[in-house]
Formats: C-alpha cells, structure tokens, sequence
C-alpha cells in the first residue's frame, strides 16, 4: 500500500515513536500524578517533558497552560466551550472541519450563541476584508483553521489574530493540518488558543492531541479526579489540572514525545520544503492528464500546505478513490468532514479526492500515484 | 519495584497487549472510518471487534452503543451530562470517585440540577434504605460505582438498580474498579449505562475508556468529525458516530482488546478468586501488626474487592507510602480522589494507605510488602 493519507494520520510511525510507546509500557507503567511511588513519579516526568517540548515547539506560554487530550476535536470542544458565554457571537472560517463548525453550530442550536462564517478567498486582503465585516458587538471569539484540510490554503493567521484582538475577542487555532507541516508560533501568530493532532504532523500516535494556550480562563468541559485537592468538589483551578481529569493516555504521550523530536530534527522548514517539491511535482503531473479537474490554477508554496484535491470528471471521488485503493494506493475520497470547504468551491456534488504525501514520499510512490490517475482517467484502470 | 498500585493502573501489562499497541502502529497504521482504503478498513476492523469482544464481555446491548473514550472519566462525564436536564435530581453514593463528584457537584453548582448523597452501610438492607430515601419526585439519574477505589465495596448494583427502574430513574454505574475485577452483566444488573476504564482490570493501555449504554438518548458532550454524514452540521444521531468525534486512539483499543482476551481467557471468576486469596493474606498479615488499623473487622470476600485500605497509628498514609516506595513498594497514600469515601470512614485526616494487589501478584510480593510495614509500624524503616 502506498500511502497518501497523511492528512488522515501521518504513516508510517517513526520507529522512535513506536518503541517509545512500547517501552512505556514497561519504563512508565504506573499512572502519573497519582502516587507517589518512584514509578508514577518517573511517569509524570516523561509527560512533563512532553509538555515542555510542546511549549518550545510552538512557542507556548508555558507547559503549566498545555493540557493534554485523546485528539484536536477534543481540544476544539474544550476550547470552544470553555470560554463562550450565553449571548456571545464567534466567528469562523469558510475552511472550518466539522470538529469546529460542528460544536460551534450545537451551541448556536441550543440558543446560546450565534456565529458567523467569513469567506477565504485567494486574495488575502479580500479575506482579511471578509473577516472584518463579520464582527458584531458580541464577537467574543474566533476560530480559525491554520491550513485546510481539503484544499490546503494556509490561512494568514497573522493578520487574521490582529484584527481579532483590535476587535477584543479571542483568537484560537485549529492547528490540525498545520502542526508540524507549517512553523505556528503562538506568541509571534497572536493565538490565544492552539488545538493539536499528536498524530499527523507531529508523527506521534492515534489518541494523541493537545490544547496549548495563554493562560486563557476555559471553564473545564469535563471535571474528574485530577491527583490533587481530592478534598474540593471542585475542579482544581490550577492548570493544567483544570483540564485535565482522569488517566491521560501515558503511551501515547510518550510516542508524541518521540514524534516531536523527530520533527525538531529535520526540521519544520526543511518538512515543508520537502512536501512542497512533492506536491508541486504531483500538481504538475495531474496538470498535464485531460479530464483532472484541479482546483488551483498553478502551484504556489507560498499559499498551500502539502494537501491536494481534485476530480475526475464524470466520476465521484469515492468511486476514484476506491479505484487507486485497487491499485494499492491510500488516498481519501469524500468531504472529509469539511462541508464549508466543498461549499466554497462548488464541490459539493462529488467531493474531491484528496492526496496528502508526507516528507518521505518518494519518486517512485509518484509515479505510481500519477499513472493510476492517468489510466483512471481514460478508463484503462477501473 | 514491587507493584501494589493495580487500583491506578494495572502493572505488568500482558506481553499481548504490548505487543498488540506496537503491532497496530504497522498494521492499523490508517484512521478508522475516515477514509475507504483497504488499510483504513482494516483498522476499522479491529476496532469493531473490539467493541464486539466489549460488548460479549459486559453482556451489553450491541456493539453500536459502545463508544470509546480516552478514560473511565470522559465516559462518567459524557453519560451524566448526556442525560441530565435542567431541574433533575441525582442520586449518588458517599463511595463515589470525584470523576462521578465533580461533574454532577459542577451542575449543581451552576444552579443545572441538584443532588443527594446516599450511604453505604456494611449492611445492605441499610444501605437500600437509604437509596431509597434520597428518591425526590424529579430524581433522574442514580450514579453508583461497582466498587469503592478506597475500601473495595462492592456495591449491591443489581438490587440499586431495581429500585432506581421502580422509581423511573436511570442507573449508571462507575466501573473504574469493577470492570474485570468482578463479573458485571448490563442485563442481569439492570445498569443502563456502564463507564469503564481500558488500563484497570481490563489489562489494557492507559488512554482507553469505554461507555457502554442501552440506547440511551444521550446528548453529545464533544462534537466533530465522524467521517459520516458530512454535510450535516449537526452531530449524527446514531450510534456510536454520535458519541464518537475525532480521531480514536487506535493503538490503544489494539491493546484493550488483548487485554480483554487475556481476562476472558483466564476468567474474571477465577480472577477474583486469586486476588481475594492474596488480599486476605495481605488482610491477616497485617492485623497482626500492631499499630496498623484496618477498616474492617474480617476479610468478607463477598462483600469487598481486592483493595485495601490502612493506616499506621502516628503516621499520615502519605508518609507510610512514602517509606514503602523507599523500600521498593508501590502503594498509593492520600485521599485517591474519593473525599466522600473518607468523610464516611473517618479518613480525611490521614487519607489511608492502599494496596491493589492483582493476580499475579506473588508470595514472594506479599511477605516483602508485609515485612516492610512490619518494620514501618515498629519505627525500624523510615
């Protein structure tokens, strides 16, 4: 199988990661925080050091305000419904994953809360205009994806967090495409909240996700034993604690760890300019089979991050995807839970068929992709 | 290390789970349910057959009402959340963990419900009677654990259950120390919702829980991707898509099935009757020890399930826990997260000293741990 679902969960793992996550059933099998012994007391070390990676990563405000989740949608809900009052308006992008648009649109359901989308379009002045015209007197926050995950714009977060917070309202990050695939600051970006996969770009394990923030006042989604103040009904205020409740999953920490430095060492930049020859190698082939629709005019690596989408005419992107899932490649077909993206781009009939390579994709895993396209396209392959 | 903390997390993991989250990291590399390649299938495959095994395992009411969560505390937050409306009255016991506690505490605190506290005597007719007592005419829910994470009570769940059906609420259980220690059929016990964790008695890794329901309606607590019904912005209402958002830690359930296998396999009868062999030992060990204070008169194998709690007279239990981790022995000393448990036993000064033993533990582990609190208790080890 030749895989181009990256952007699903990033394969293959990097052998640290693996061994990582099994040693840890051995080296930190006890539960962190929990008891005293050497042993818990070795565990909530590891997971301390993970933190602490995260935070330099993305330079965070601090491993005390990282807490750790079972993945991105879990840090979104927490986010998302930690902060907003009744009454309160958000803003969201037109390239929001169901994982944001989906709690958000609950919330609005319930009564407690409107919101409103802003369209992305290809020219950043034309979205940042967008964006402003979405403000009400009630936005109390937005939420905005780093790079979507179906057609792979990377959003200008930037300027998107400035007018944000001259507006007075929170800006938070869906980083689910976007970490460990572009650089994110938190500090230099202005995101008050960033929500992590540990499993894509960061290479580590399924199970694995993070909320990182500044120190933002999230009222607790879920409350729970959380190792200290056993004696308070309460949630502990202190974070990470206060978001934190119950067993955190140690091995898949300890794998995340691994992926992290994996990603420290080659290097965010030296990744992106990787992905981007392949990618740009890969648009270029499909540029040249008749019958590829491809949504983009030419390849701007400055624009896109490595996530490719286009059609066959006459054919469905499942019908497609299933077609290289003979010829032994792994891509996605669908609306990879991003309805507002489809929408946006009039792909809403047939989906698209998504291709997402990693670094270590290779010449002849190309090849491949692109003469299965080629014989789908003329009917040579179904 | 000399492992009595199988109360926190299971210690030694079967060398078929390690192996299992390690296998699954190269052979269910893809995300379940997300994409239709054969290597995304296959990894959906696996996790229905875990859900399978789960369900066979707790005699549930099919695989579709069993969603996975990250711990034993995401599912006690996502059923009791899921069901209450505003106005309901809860019913807990005074054994309960704060992962039952601080959620219902945080609802009535934000005026959503109210609740009461029901006692737990050693003499069952006693403690019916007080459950039936707390009834009010808009009690909902009854949340009851399996069995105290302090004491080791268990819990009379199937004549509870009887009397919260005859007075129209729903019964759900805590099954942090009871699932895999002693049997528990949804059927036979009446529990219309069971929350577990995966890394307790069920062998599993850390990072796994499950909440097994009979087609309860319960609302979602966290929204997002399910890779179904994408267009939709609302969460999809069948189960388990409904409860299930985000990326599952594969690797995990990988593991958690192994695990489960390994407990089928041996037999949760056979188990408890080893681990109550060992802690009955442990129990008359230390009455002989003078200094120490039990919280029982005798070893009730009926009545209790293996953990036990302790003191030594002068001490607090973190300082005894302490001196037995410098010896080599992993206990856990404090209040473990159970403030209701010590207010009802006279504990919340010292907290207690607790061992959880499992049954693999050898008697060569007990006469060590014996040996040491021996020597703790006549001031010879500090």
């Amino acid at each position: 199988m030749i895989y181009f679902d990256n952007a699903a969960t990033s394969y293959p793992k990097p052998q640290s990661v693996i061994n990582a996550v099994r040693n840890s059933m051995f080296l930190y099998g006890a539960n962190p925080g929990r008891s005293g012994h050497a042993f818990s007391v070795k565990t909530a070390e590891t997971v301390y050091e993970t933190r602490e990676l995260l935070d330099g990563f993305f330079d965070g405000y601090g491993s005390e305000f990282i807490c750790f989740t079972v993945n991105c949608t879990h840090a979104l809900n927490t986010a998302i419904k930690g902060i907003l009052n009744k009454g309160d308006h958000v803003i969201i992008s037109s390239l929001e994953h169901n994982s944001v648009t989906r709690p958000i649109h609950a919330l609005k359901e319930k009564g407690f809360i409107t919101y409103s989308v802003f369209s992305v379009c290809e020219d950043k002045e034309e979205t940042l205009e967008n964006f402003k015209n979405a403000f009400t007197r009630n936005t109390k926050l937005c939420v905005v994806t780093a790079v979507s995950n179906v057609f792979g714009n990377i959003l200008p977060i930037k300027e998107l967090s400035r007018v944000a917070h001259s507006m007075g309202a929170y800006f938070f990050v869906d980083g689910a495409q976007g970490a460990g695939v572009i650089p994110i600051s938190m500090k230099n970006d202005g995101i008050d909240c960033l929500c992590i996969p540990g499993h894509k770009g960061l290479l580590g394990p399924m199970g694995t996700g993070a909320l990182l923030h500044g120190n933002v006042d999230l009222k607790p989604l879920i409350q729970g034993g959380t190792g200290s103040s056993s004696f308070d009904l309460n949630q502990p205020e202190n974070f990470p604690e206060r978001l934190e409740s119950g067993t955190l999953n140690v091995p898949g920490i300890c794998g995340l760890k691994e992926g992290l430095k994996v990603v420290e060492k080659i290097g965010v930049d030296n990744i992106r300019k990787r992905e981007n020859e392949i990618c740009k190698e890969i648009f270029e082939g499909l540029k040249d089979i008749k019958k590829v629709k491809l949504y983009r005019d030419f390849y701007n690596e400055e624009l896109y991050a490595p996530v490719l989408s286009f059609n066959i005419d006459g054919l469905h992107s499942e019908q497609v995807s299933a077609m290289l899932d003979r010829g032994g490649v792994a891509v996605r077909g669908g609306f990879h839970c991003s309805p507002l993206a489809h929408i946006s781009m009039g792909t809403n009939d047939t989906g698209t068929v998504r291709i997402s390579p990693s670094f270590r994709t290779t010449k002849k895993d190309i090849n491949i992709l692109l003469n299965l396209i080629r014989k789908i396209a003329i009917k040579e392959f179904i």
